[in-house]
């Protein structure tokens, strides 16, 4: 029976989502609470595979358990074993054909930062960046309309070998509340790094550094310049995930483009 | 010259406001970054001493500083050598009757507490008590409606040699927001632990342990008693403090009520 979970995590503390050795990661701390309330292994499918550092209000995965488990049951005894910074906030029945990462029509990212360093709240310090000098707010909103639509991603993209980098960037919209600026970043998929790279250049064109068509330029190189910067992951948090409504899950085709999709 | 400090703090990592030796307070840590900047020890007097734990998005403090003191070459070169943790939000001259402690007019505390374990926010886990149980809102406020007012708070304090603890509970008020509910707290003073007495004893009749009008009886105690059970300090947040308008500063008269205002 397939489960769809909804989880949300302080990425701090995390070295990413992925199972790694050694490492304490999103995946393997919900794997290992859910193995032991079971008392079986359980193996999770994700939507965004998030970096060490991102944070996530809004991820989806989805897993496999026996025929008897009791939703209602099942969250409120994983909500005793797992730590403070990851919860699964919803654990519902889904259908069969429902795949958290090739069923997914879109993923939404923001990313927040603080150009006015007296006013960073201390109480959001650990998912806002903070920024040394003033970013126009005109600047970063051009230089990002230049960049939606589909295009091949690969100078904001670490590629991996095969993997296609033709994504389409649907939003990437800039807002000021206060000192936070943050970029609402949304897509059909992200290649890895694919975010940060996108806020790395824009925050070039929004403290005065690099004009505006600069990050628009660059989707006409053929690989990764070292000139675009990856802006820190303290900033990144995965908002949400879109899926079909239910009934159209098993017409939702696997593409090629969605194979790949680390922010 | 005087000067007013707005003031902002993840209390998570300090020992509270007050200076101790050998800890980390949030006032030896402003006045130390701010006696580097000045080359001169300087002096804070705050309006709420916090206790270790306790944050703050409102505090206001007052310091007197020489007479060149530019104060925004000042917050700019603070906001370099202060910790992320604190925020020095706004310094800006006041009147030399301005005193942070004494002319304050009343203190503005939230508490934050989760009831639905699975919910609780990753993201908001250092600001939030998580709390195993259910809590009925209307039990809450039914509780709360009846502290209201003039009283002598002796129930609900820490209580120090010779100092009142007759308040005046001006709001007591929950509002619940998904699985967070939220306890609007604002007096004229707070005693010593009072927020958090106030909510330990609220937050006992919001489970059902307790009737609705046991918090009320216990103002007609004399001292403090064993029953009541002090909130922990995560979920406390000093959010405000209400100062007369410029013009009205002298007018404001030092009472014995404001000798003593620890929340």
């Amino acid at each position: 029976m397939r489960f769809r979970l909804d989880i949300a995590y302080d990425g701090t503390d995390f070295s990413g989502w992925a199972r790694q050795p050694g490492r304490r990661t999103v995946c393997s701390v919900i794997e290992n609470a859910m193995s032991l309330v079971l008392r079986d292994q359980v193996r999770l499918t994700v939507a965004g595979r998030t970096d060490a550092g991102v944070h996530a209000s809004g991820q989806v995965a989805h897993v496999d358990l026996p025929q008897q488990t009791e939703s209602d049951e099942l969250t409120a005894r994983l909500a005793g074993v797992l730590p403070e910074d990851v919860r699964l906030t919803a654990i519902r029945r889904v259908a069969d054909e429902f795949d958290a990462r090739f069923s997914a029509l879109r993923r939404h990212y923001v990313y927040r930062v603080c150009d006015v360093a007296w006013q960073a709240d201390p109480l959001q310090r650990r998912y806002v960046l903070p920024w040394p000098r003033r970013l126009d707010l005109d600047a970063l909103a051009d230089a990002a309309a230049l960049l939606l639509g589909e295009h091949d991603f690969v100078a904001f993209c670490r590629q991996r070998e095969g993997a296609s980098t033709i994504r389409e960037l649907q939003r990437l919209e800039w807002t000021r509340t206060a000192g936070v600026l943050a970029a609402h970043v949304s897509a059909d998929a992200f290649c890895h790094s694919m975010v940060r790279s996108l806020v790395g250049a824009l925050l070039a064109v929004g403290e005065g550094r690099k004009p505006v068509g600069w990050p628009a330029s660059l989707l006409a190189l053929t690989e990764r310049p070292s000139t675009v910067s990856v802006a820190p992951a303290r900033g990144l948090t995965l908002v949400g995930v879109d899926y079909p409504a239910d009934g159209e899950l098993a017409a939702r085709a696997v593409t090629t483009r969605n194979v790949r999709q680390r922010p």
